[in-house]
């Protein structure tokens, strides 16, 4: 088929679709650094796990030998409800940056949870179903993932208890009321009903919550009631390894019309929807069968991979959770209040990490408004609406491209547009009225977070 | 193909995509009545027409012969970004009503409008470029429509003026913002910029608007300025025309797997939906080549087909625009505030309302608390959050599907799914939160609207 007329959006069949994820850490020299007991040190093992995660998630969790797992047969048919999702060809963009590269990208976004986020809630649920649990718990920021938790809970009759961080609870109802149809409970966090919530109300009395915040009390919450168990949205291996559907897809969506990227560009947080897309490229470069640039990007006001450091580091605020090696900002690294978008976590997925730190991986961080100009382009050519997160792939897609053009270069560019901004007008709404502004951490707010960092000597 | 295994979703290629719009009033008997002179209660001339509306438009709209109209090159490239819509065989819903019936919807919804509005808004912006016009303006009353058009003009550089009815503009700022992101300008109807708006803010000093009002005001602004048209987003025979690239899909996805539907349901507000996808099975009942049961299901709080008068009425509430022949509850008629989704228009389409009248078609209201039922039913097995204006057709689709497990039978069900929920979270806020009522409006209530009828003896 190389020959053919690329279509406007190339959709597998259904036969086609990926029955197997891709677990990229087989192929890895150096794997990333296990997760390690805080009180011990020690690496975690299954049965540490078990009272957090769901047993085949913790299992999943610490296998990086095993270059496949099925897909079961439940979340294979769940996955027909809403994609493959399109590999688009941005005739468009190409023709309105009058640029010769061709650009591609997988658009996540078109399902109800607005993102990637239900290729792995769906699994998570999936398991804690076949675990006979009663529900799951999880936090949320503006709620893409206590979204998408909450539709593949209800699809499998689970309860879901969803802490969304406070200032989002209250400045972004419609999320929320997005989660309450689907069934879920959702709690602002930090709130009296846990331990470490009422813990942190009491010494700061007036605060609006945080990511990390919010993972303590889910975990808390998942570990004090029977039939519970925690699950989280982003920068477990697990997670990565679900998303890897995205991935698999992309390349054999290329792969049927022989298409090779010259590069593959996707927006970084915790590193879900750029380990899931790259999984598959990835192992090509680790194989040596293929070779690749793979660019991570991130917001200039939350740069976890470009300024951050290689260390073992905390998940979460309340510090109820095993220690990850990542790039890190520190826990208590919270992006400045101007922040729009989400990325806003301070570590990045133990993958993505340590194939950065290997130089797999090439990082840039870029600034909020330069990425809400190229949305703002990008959603007028190309029809979307792009997630504030998507825009900076968008972005560094946009910047790529133009240098085609200076060099004359017709290279291939695939990027992942994880997901819509329909949830996210108060941000459009601040750029639209020209009243965005820029931040970028000083190396003293950045050594503030490092300070925080756990001693370890791994 | 017809004993293949119907995929979840039915995506028909590139090459299979309509390339000629169906006109259904070429088949039709008895014509719809013609759009009348309110001065002289004549047929609306060419001539008289071009001053508000985009020539070719007039002409489409004016052509009840012509069965077929190529879809320029132009707006069959555009339909390729967000086309074709996904026919979705609803498995998921099928198994959780337990019923015999195969249920089939046509999703509308995956494009950042939210909705089929921008099948024509794309047609409309493409004549008024052609004709060389500096911009189009409009009317909107949540914002699907203005959405819709400000990405069509984005996309060819038209100027696009939207008024907006004032309680949207200011209880739904999120759709504006994305009209604006799409660089529409959107003025909250009534306005002073307008001599209709400036004499209604008179009369009614705190008048939240009226989509009458607005279209009153859209009108004036069209005709008093150098290089603008009016551009509508339903009712309208050229809005159905396009519309039907809706139905065409339909149609060819069904009969490429070899399935004949039993019946076909839709929403009907002002019938840009429902015209769309019934065009071409109603086309067949016109030939006498098939048989079908269509439905058209409005709300209990705007029966315009089920207690309504088929009769010539304003279109507007300014009195600017020709007369309609229409099932109408009056220009002056306004659902009672509790109504919370769109499909609020006091008339509707003079060509689904003579296909009514000729008993192609039949119509029942259905209640928003039990359309809120259905709606939330469907997104937690079917994944997708719909629209209140959708849910209609969701709920008589389900009241038929449940209807089958009492009788055995295996019929198909096909309704169209014209777009999701997501600026529509108020709505179902106030549902979750149990606060939803129902209206039905009493016979006095329509005794008044029907008052303000015109005299016309025709």
């Amino acid at each position: 088929m190389a020959n053919e007329k690329i279509p406007y959006k190339i959709y597998l069949d259904e036969n086609e679709l990926p029955k197997q994820w891709y677990n990229v850490r087989a192929d890895m020299k150096n794997k990333p650094a296990p997760l390690l007991n805080p009180g011990t040190l020690e690496p975690m093992t299954f049965d540490e796990l078990r009272p957090v995660f769901c047993d085949d998630l913790v299992a999943q969790e610490l296998d990086d030998t095993t270059p496949y797992f099925d897909i079961p047969q439940e979340i294979q048919e769940f996955y027909k409800m809403y994609r493959p999702s399109p590999l688009v060809r941005a005739y468009c963009l190409e023709k309105a940056l009058d640029t010769p590269a061709k650009i591609y990208y997988k658009f996540e976004g078109n399902n109800t949870s607005g993102s990637h986020k239900l290729n792995s809630a769906i699994a998570q649920a999936y398991y804690a179903k076949k675990q006979g649990l009663k529900g799951v718990t999880t936090e949320t920021g503006a709620g893409q993932w206590g979204t998408a938790l909450s539709m593949a809970c209800s699809y499998f009759g689970l309860d879901c208890k969803v802490y969304m961080v406070k200032v989002s609870y209250e400045q972004k109802p419609f999320r929320r009321e997005v989660m309450r149809t689907y069934g879920a409970s959702v709690t602002p966090s930090p709130s009296e009903t846990t331990q470490v919530g009422r813990k942190i109300l009491a010494e700061h009395p007036g605060t609006t919550g945080s990511l990390g915040c919010a993972i303590s009390e889910a975990v808390e919450a998942a570990t004090t009631q029977e039939g519970y168990r925690y699950v989280l949205g982003s920068v477990l291996s697990q997670v990565l390894l679900h998303q890897s559907v995205i991935g698999l897809e992309t390349k054999a969506a290329l792969d049927k019309y022989g298409i090779k990227p010259d590069m593959i560009i996707g927006c970084a947080g915790g590193g879900s929807n750029l380990g899931g897309l790259i999984a598959p490229f990835a192992g090509q470069m680790l194989r040596g069968e293929a070779d690749y640039r793979i660019i991570a990007v991130e917001p200039a006001s939350c740069p976890s991979l470009t300024r951050g450091r290689f260390a073992y580091d905390f998940c979460d605020t309340g510090m109820v959770c095993p220690l990850a090696k990542m790039y890190t900002l520190g826990s208590g690294f919270i992006p400045s209040p101007n922040h729009a978008g989400g990325l806003r976590y301070h570590g990045m997925s133990s993958v993505v990490s340590q194939l950065y730190h290997d130089k797999y991986i090439e990082a840039v961080s870029v600034e909020q408004t330069a990425v809400f100009d190229a949305a703002t382009k990008f959603a007028r050519v190309e029809g979307i609406l792009p997630a504030p997160e998507s825009s900076h792939a968008i972005k560094v897609a946009m910047d790529e491209a133009l240098k085609c053009r200076e060099t004359g270069e017709e290279k291939t560019i695939v990027f992942g547009l994880t997901g819509t901004g329909y949830f996210d007008m108060v941000a459009y709404e601040k750029y639209n009225d020209g009243v965005m502004s820029d931040y970028i951490p000083t190396d003293e707010d950045l050594a503030a977070g490092f300070a925080g960092l756990p001693k370890v000597d791994k």
